[in-house]
């Protein structure tokens, strides 16, 4: 059973955070720390864009030397230290050296992760002294100034926890994520910490990390781009006792993809210009890669997104969007929901509906459900969010 | 050698044309016909949704049927007839059966296409009558009204026309088309109609056709979408007596390439909310289809897009669409030119140079460039438009 709980990244035992200023911003927070009682499992996922900010390719180094190993995990929102050649990668590698001196931990032990602006060279000096700042505020309570600290243009910050017992031990979860917002140049990046106190070999949370991933993190889409800097840490710092066998694998997967799901969601929400949260579900594909390449298409398709904004139920942009998708779909036996109301079935419309759906589309959560009518039961979600004028403005004039 | 001439799909001898009111708009031109003298060589590109629209669905049959000729093309707006069942396909029939009874051919001669609403019946009717009156005013002249006929919510109609001097032999190519203008629900058709007097037998205008829309229609993009109805025809009717052998075949190419290239950009330059087009140039990529790729993904991003619009010389977002675009790319040796201005080269931004290119960007043809850095020389261009509040607003509040 999976139970919220208060907090975020330091709400399992055994973490400490904290969110401090260095000055890489204007103003507000910009640098954090997560530090786990000794070294804990680590895992990551990474960006799959050919082009690799700095920090993803030192952490990257560093989770391989280790072998899942992580005493520190350091942040700086900001800058992004992405297109930054060699000086970049020497940034990097100084920011990891630098919590690790202060905390006196090896230096490959420490995950570095930036978000920010592109093609900019991070201010190293003032990530040291923002390093040494957060090492002396370390606590119990830091998490709220950590998930502060690792905003861009997000619209407020993303935390969240749950408890989950697991055949009568009971462990927790927690984490925080920062979306794209984008309202500086290339402020792109999606991060997400997650934290466990149950005891998981590194190479156990690193297969349950990419299995709570897929249909959290990886299913939510603002406008289908994906950034030099996406990352997702999880470190599990055993402080509960409670060990993950075969046993118990499933539970920490549902403990790590409740905590995902929340702040993926949360990411969507607080999209760019975004005033609806859309859930796009695709049932009836011949496949489960059909069904996710389906929903995606839905999901990013532009007329889909601003018919959406506009309230209207407009169920040919998403019979169009799913015919386009490369799929197998059959739209004499397909059927679209909104707001699970029937707007088109068997090839034929149902327009006298149109009313209620729109009056389901006036709502900030919308439920759009499209049958590929294949009559196989293979299905995906994705979430996603509207556009709307909004977004053009933020991303088009925020240089004007 | 290549030389535009007056007139559209006229412009080739041996073609006759007219564009009428038959009632399906509330407004304006809204049924064309293009009738060569006697049956004409014919071939079609259609759209590859899986929801293909009742005319798709008739004239592939006729063509297959035929094995590549036709007396006629019939065309309305204002209504796709797609997703309208086995009454749809009926009436998609019935249209052209009409206009073989009023031509004196067999009706599988007929070709037919529409744009407009999706989702609602045809009336045939109205069609019918249309058909009758266009055929009685069948003329040289015809072309400017077919062509306002097929528009749906373009800005401005589109015609185009060259003769081809081919080793002292001189034939010609014209075309009108339609594009992606969506205010009313749907509207999303590209339609064109490429006509020659060059004579040509159906298999050899297919492949003809079929290379001279791969670097052409289906290498712009407005918003990614991709509709029920698109379909290009293009029609032979031999009357310059030039006869297309293996020694002519790319000049045949050539005069379609032109025409279907002038039409395309002018789609473009038409699409939505669009102020400026933008052509965006893959080099260096690993392989022809690396490079349309990588060009698809960048002229499809919505961050390069709105940058675009915004006139923001933003190479950090041509980088990281190019990143993410799934193909072989290095950025420690790619470049990226905006009109002409290096403001990226082997992992070193240039931002000096950005007032100059931000200059550029101030205009209403916009050139991108993007070498991949593999070393490889592949590339590929598509042409797209910036993305605005505007096209937000039309497509989110045509019914508010």
């Amino acid at each position: 059973m999976i139970t919220p709980v208060d907090g975020g990244v330091t709400a399992p035992a055994g973490f400490r955070a904290a969110g401090v200023r260095c000055g890489i911003k204007k103003a507000n927070l910009d640098l954090a720390l997560v530090v786990p009682d000794g070294a804990a499992s680590a895992a990551g996922v990474f960006t799959t864009s050919k082009v690799q900010a700095a920090p993803v390719v030192v952490s990257k180094a560093h989770l391989a030397r280790t072998g899942g190993l992580a005493s520190a995990v350091v942040v700086n929102s900001g800058c992004a230290n992405a297109c930054t050649g060699p000086a970049g990668l020497e940034a990097a590698r100084e920011m990891a050296a630098a919590t690790a001196r202060r905390l006196g931990c090896p230096a490959e032990q420490v995950l570095v992760a930036s978000t920010g602006v592109i093609g900019v060279q991070l201010d190293v000096t003032k990530v040291r002294t923002g390093i040494g700042d957060a090492a002396g505020r370390l606590s119990r309570d830091g998490h709220a100034d950590a998930a502060r600290a690792i905003m861009t243009t997000d619209p407020w910050p993303k935390a969240y926890a749950v408890a989950v017992d697991s055949g009568g031990a009971r462990f927790v979860v927690g984490g925080m994520a920062k979306g794209s917002g984008m309202i500086e140049p290339n402020m792109a990046t999606m991060l997400a910490f997650l934290t466990t106190d149950a005891r998981v070999a590194p190479p156990v949370l690193g297969r349950a990390l990419a299995e709570a991933v897929a249909d959290t993190f990886n299913a939510i889409t603002v406008d289908g781009e994906c950034s030099t800097n996406d990352t997702v840490f999880a470190l599990a710092s055993g402080t509960s006792g409670v060990a993950i066998g075969e046993e118990r694998y499933a539970d920490l997967v549902a403990g790590l993809r409740a905590v995902a799901r929340e702040l993926a969601i949360g990411i969507v929400r607080g999209g760019e210009g975004a005033t609806k949260l859309v859930t796009v579900r695709v049932t009836g594909a011949a496949s489960a890669a059909d069904a996710r390449q389906a929903a995606r298409t839905i999901a990013n398709s532009l007329l889909v997104k601003t018919a959406i904004h506009g309230g209207d139920p407009n169920w040919g942009r998403l019979v169009a969007a799913a015919g386009r998708a490369g799929v197998a779909f059959l739209p004499d036996r397909a059927a679209v929901r909104v707001g699970g109301i029937e707007l088109f079935r068997d090839g034929v419309p149902h327009d006298d509906r149109a009313p209620a759906a729109a009056a389901h589309l006036a709502g900030a959560e919308i439920d759009i459900e499209v049958d590929l009518g294949t009559g196989a039961t293979h299905q995906a979600t994705i979430w996603t969010c509207d556009l709307s004028a909004d977004y053009v403005r933020i991303n088009a004039d925020y240089r004007t």
